[in-house]
């Protein structure tokens, strides 16, 4: 089956607001094994609008317009319909029942602007509309069928689950659709994509591979029909022990800070971190996750060098002497956040995110990084010299992703670190 | 002129990822006086791609295609432009030099998959990418200009800006327009039309009123020619004076954090927090702000009653009788947190994010804040019932501007805040 959308608004065209509809009927009918071929956005202008119309029912056997079923004046998709079917537009008595009990529920008087939504073209059905003025509207031209659905996205949603689907189901086949997101961090797509071609020359035919960038883990995603969840499994855990090992994350919706906690909570281990350039990222994306609590223990944001001596204790001559961006300031850091905290585990961060506070020996996008744990303490020099907030996300991530390790008895020198080494 | 966009990308299609490139290209071009007339997505499919191009360059004068630049096997947009062109493909220099520098700034040995990216039409121009190791492709088909950009949003802005909108200046003729977009924080936007409505009947037609939900503040967008810019400043100004006043943030590209930042930069003041349910957010996006240690001293994420104790002192007791969601607990650990910190103000909040830990008394959402200046503590109960992400967001944006306010000498009982008592 081929489904094509068409979107209509101005706001959609002139960047003021993201179209999320498309994405939630894609996902809708994606758990149908459907999938949408293509999609046009043009603004509400009538003659693109019938222009569209006429040439996607020609190739398409479904289209879902999205938009353009509003009172006012810019809301064009009945017109356009009816000029594209070569039909009139007329009073709809169903449109007009709706109407009247919406106008009813609310106390409102039917309105000359609320009445425009029920002049349709000739002939067509109308979708139920649970909670908006708008019905939708049902019709094929061109052998194929159009339902023209309403842009108020939970309004979209109620009609697309009630009266779309259940349509499309009657007259269309259906697969079910199995799909494994895998997150890596550390790995790179064309790494990733290189490894599993050399390692699988058979990769089979009935799984679809694809990648996407979930900055700053990587997303591998594993689609197959719902006939073949058994090999799904089986080449999802060849992926996991051949390839990704330790850099395996988790299968969204996890994310690293979920995976970290998830790997605490495992091991029964609590956290503490100390943040300097950070300024409180690693702790607020820990405490993000339901159920922190049981492993997060406590967070100290100490900015400046005077705050890293009175809350954490760091001498002062250790300051003036080293620097506060050292190996030895970051696992004082670390092992003073430990101690004072009673964590199992603390993360240090001491760096400089820039613009400015960057010398030669020290550039911006340095960071000393410490891990601590009992008896043991690790400590990395790195250099991501990539703006102020690319900077401080990638270090946070790789302090979770350490962290991670840590708990899971990983190494604590994963080969990505390498590429940052300062 | 006439623009059309061309997104490519099976997570588009499959409603993986919302599309936000185009809005952000729709933004670009407006402040230019250019509007996108077309847009199509398609998956990454070679014929469709193909085809698309074809018809999309007979129509337009500029066509702007978005992704499929990338290393892997479904990145398609350089075969498919050569095959639209009817040219073959070809290891081009610049890309290749590009990507030889790209590799040595991150010691990466340059591999197959990546090698692939310096394979383009021959004959067409590359677009300098900043940070990602795909360069752009422009080349003209059909007498259309077209203009291959990358899908990561940050080196699609980069390039956008760079590359791309130069030549279309000096090839096009660009009205100049002047946009304007005002941060409101605490006012919704039927209220604001409601007043803006009332107050101004006479509201200019050269202006372009528009409001868009910039979660969590409220942008207001003022768009005219560039010749009614004295207008603009006018009418600017009347709406922070005669409604926006003190719930006037600031224009875009501020936010709610830099207004806290240079409100607090402004007076010479310092500010720390102690924070347990947000976690380290309200300092995260503090930090996030360059220029942040000027006036961020330090930061607590207690989030365990033992840690409120062990590091802001709070009596043991305290916390038994009233509990660490309390007036108490929060007005002591702000006290606490400016004490140890020696700043000039401090921030504390202490709640319930969820989804567990509510009881009848204090359900899920319930939270205080308390906001210690010298000399005067306030501190609000509210309630936000809202789930745990939207819950932190809002709780994070309303300690800011609660700093904001003090900073500025605004009063800080908001009328917003009466919505949301516990």
């Amino acid at each position: 089956m081929k489904i094509q959308l068409l979107l209509t608004g101005n706001e959609l065209m002139a960047g003021d607001i993201v179209d999320s509809n498309s994405s939630m009927m894609a996902d809708f009918l994606g758990q149908h094994g459907w999938r949408i071929e293509r999609k046009v956005t043009v603004g509400d202008d009538i003659e693109l609008l019938v222009s569209e119309i006429k040439t996607q029912s020609e190739s398409a056997d479904v289209l879902i317009i999205n938009g353009g079923l509003g009172p006012t004046v810019d809301d064009l998709t009945a017109q356009a319909l009816a000029l594209a079917a070569g039909t009139r537009l007329a009073e709809h008595p169903g449109a007009i029942a709706h109407l009247n009990h919406w106008c009813e529920r609310r106390n409102f008087v039917l309105n000359q602007a609320n009445l425009k939504q029920a002049v349709l073209p000739e002939g067509c059905g109308i979708l139920a509309n649970e909670s908006g003025s708008a019905v939708g509207i049902h019709m094929v031209i061109n052998n194929c069928q159009i339902f023209a659905t309403p842009g108020v996205p939970s309004e979209l949603r109620a009609m697309f689950r009630h009266e779309v689907l259940p349509k499309l189901q009657s007259d269309f086949s259906s697969d079910s659709i199995e799909t494994r997101r895998l997150l890596v961090f550390g790995r790179g797509e064309s790494t990733l994509q290189e490894l599993i071609s050399a390692q699988y020359p058979d990769w089979p035919v009935a799984i679809d591979l694809g990648f996407r960038a979930s900055m700053p883990a990587l997303e591998v995603k594993l689609t197959a029909s719902g006939d073949d969840t058994a090999l799904l499994d089986e080449w999802q855990q060849r992926l996991i022990d051949d390839i990704f090992q330790d850099t395996y994350v988790g299968n969204a919706p996890s994310s690293l800070a979920q995976a970290t906690v998830d790997a605490l909570y495992g091991e029964q281990l609590r956290l503490a971190s100390a943040e300097s350039c950070t300024g409180g990222m690693i702790a607020s994306q820990i405490t993000d996750i339901p159920g922190a609590s049981q492993v997060f223990e406590a967070g100290w944001v100490t900015y400046s060098n005077a705050m890293k001596t009175a809350l954490l204790g760091i001498d002062n001559e250790l300051l003036s002497s080293v620097g506060a961006v050292s190996r030895e300031v970051a696992e004082a850091m670390a092992e003073s956040a430990r101690q004072h905290s009673g964590a199992d585990i603390a993360i240090s961060v001491t760096g400089i995110a820039g613009p400015d506070g960057g010398t030669d020996s020290k550039p911006v996008g340095t960071v000393w990084i410490a891990l601590t744990l009992p008896g043991d303490t690790h400590s990395y020099a790195l250099h991501l010299p990539y703006g102020r907030s690319f900077f401080r996300t990638w270090v946070s991530a790789i302090c979770l992703d350490l962290v991670r390790r840590a708990a899971l008895g990983y190494t604590l020198e994963p080969a990505y670190l390498n590429r940052h080494r300062a």
